[in-house]
């Protein structure tokens, strides 16, 4: 098969869309951040990206369902606003060479659609495919921007996600709901709690020793 | 050398089959099912694929002579009813892409028969070839259905084959003798009571824990 | 994507030019000997090299703005005496098919403009890109040579990669400020002398033990 | 560059010609046993093998010059024999892929020289390139036979070579003499007893545990 397969399920026409890529990472920041704004804004899924690069994997829905693990593109069209694209899924590649591949991949599928970059993914940054979508993209001449929310990376971190969304928000001039978001960063509040009252509290990994993967 | 390649011993013509697959893996569930049913409806050999994402390996026979490592199709032909394919395999692929490559191949082959998927691996399920054959059946629109064996994966595990095969013997509408699976079972029983005299019983991984391969 | 990406942003005209290559490796010491050389010479950057074979990683300047790691070729006008071009980089590659491959390209790259090799990366020797680049070189006929800096490798070396520079300059003919490279190596001095104090000093290791990566 | 790039220094017409292979494995048995076979014999150098699936690296000769890695073709006149054609080497491939792709090769740069296998390596047998050399030519038709050597794997064994070339000569109906293996097997000898005085003997390793790469 080949390295990489795209399967549109639809063609959407897009007004000058701006792209938001949130993949798995550390604290998974910009997952979290991007698959609350398809949400909130009621992204349509309109591609599916399948690869080798992945790990060879099916989930199982609660319903005996299964599907293949892949990345997704989804859309929302704004009244008079330009439109967005948002990139959510289950893994970046496992390999540099899977990370270039998919990133130049998603980058040539969006020219298509006269995407213009804004980088939503916090949890960014240096390595992985947030890094490459912006390296990738200037040698393109894309013009993109990286919002990287601060996290300790030992959970998944849903007030950084907020704290990105409150950026990105403002800046595409949506307005949304952030509850979803409060209420797991909560659970998350309860369980590192319960945690510290039993083990004592991790030390924070200093910051030369984070070798950062977003 | 190609990637993959397939050696036809036989171009059988089968009326409408269906296609079980059991390779190796936690508990050898699904190998061992496989197998046995291959065995039990007497298949025959009718192609191999030898791949470089198998282990560049040789197996000794007794007579001194040598097999490359593969996987193998049987046909099995049944008047009235649908005929079967089993395949059966020294290895799965060693890499995400090679276990990508091989399902892909597999269905493509399988294609060129006419074959319906029915999936006799009980140790399938989640990451490997078992998942792969589901999923990447999905997208080219072939109905496939996974049996999984519960297993600790300790050591193979005839039971769990056999609890197996009486879901998929009663599904294909076919009669076989468990004796041989019994008989291993009653081997592995006699194995794992002597090791718990002398070790104590090892404790069961959390399901947690257990990130399946099948 | 292609597994190696070479972009030029002037393409140079150059009076039979030596090709000088300084890498990342132990002790950093072609790596630090070739960016000193570039610097004093006011080597003006051409040509950019990008690769899958390198880390997916970004690197962020202090403005803000970032660079996709890859590996960069200088060139150096000397009045009468034959142009040079400098070989620097982030990363060598990350695998033995990509260190094969990014060497063979260097080669490839430099035929174009006539270029003769004299290898000035004194941390090269047996392993890694300065291997193949006297190695794949013979094979084209290409005459190289490789000057190869003493270092403990415990940490970057600033007074091994003067000392193959004062070979290497004399044999250009041109002449060269060592300030930059005598103050790093100061720092460095102070550094280690701290570490003694505080731990004792680390043993060197055996010729035997270094498997030489340069 | 290519994968695999074959290297022609002379085209020698050679009459039904037998083939011999012996590369680095457990106790280098079979390398020992074809570059002996092949200095008694005085092989003449006929192509050589460079390869991506090799380590990155140069040897370094004692006059100073380089020799990148590779596997080297020597042919063997006979009068009124079979002529030989032995293949010795620095190193085998890296991964399963660049063993099955140089086994592969191997197989057909010998045909085009009318080559009938036989394989002189004693260390060979499973895994590797003496297991794909027997597995592959099965695949093609060629007739190969495999010899081992009985080997503990923790020294290079000159003794063992010995045992296999002897068998190898009489099929051969060669006359060698095993000067030089008797006196690297003395040193050998000598080293393990110091060793022993000093030590204690090592465990030699069950047959169950020995993984055997040959």
């Amino acid at each position: 098969m080949e390295n990489i397969v795209v399967n549109y399920l639809e063609h959407p026409k897009l007004h000058d869309p701006i792209f938001i890529e949130g993949l798995p990472g550390i604290g998974n920041v910009g997952k979290l951040a991007a698959e609350h704004l398809r949400d909130e804004l009621k992204g349509v899924k309109f591609a599916e990206m399948f690869s080798k690069y992945f790990p060879p994997q099916v989930l199982v829905h609660e319903n005996g369902l299964i599907k293949l693990v892949n990345n997704e593109f989804h859309y929302v069209k704004r009244n008079g606003g330009r439109d967005l694209v948002i990139l959510v899924g289950d893994y970046q590649g496992l390999t540099p060479e899977g990370q270039y591949d998919l990133s130049d991949r998603v980058l040539k599928e969006m020219e298509k659609h006269g995407v213009v970059f804004s980088r939503g993914e916090p949890g960014a940054g240096i390595v992985g495919a947030s890094g490459l979508v912006l390296g990738l993209g200037k040698l393109y001449g894309l013009r993109s921007v990286c919002l990287m929310g601060e996290t300790s990376g030992y959970f998944v971190d849903p007030k950084s996600a907020q704290a990105v969304l409150q950026v990105l928000t403002k800046v595409l001039g949506v307005e949304i709901s952030f509850e979803q978001l409060e209420s797991k960063a909560k659970q998350i509040d309860q369980i590192t709690s319960k945690l510290r009252e039993g083990e004592g509290q991790p030390e924070a990994p200093s910051k030369e020793d984070l070798g950062y993967i977003g």
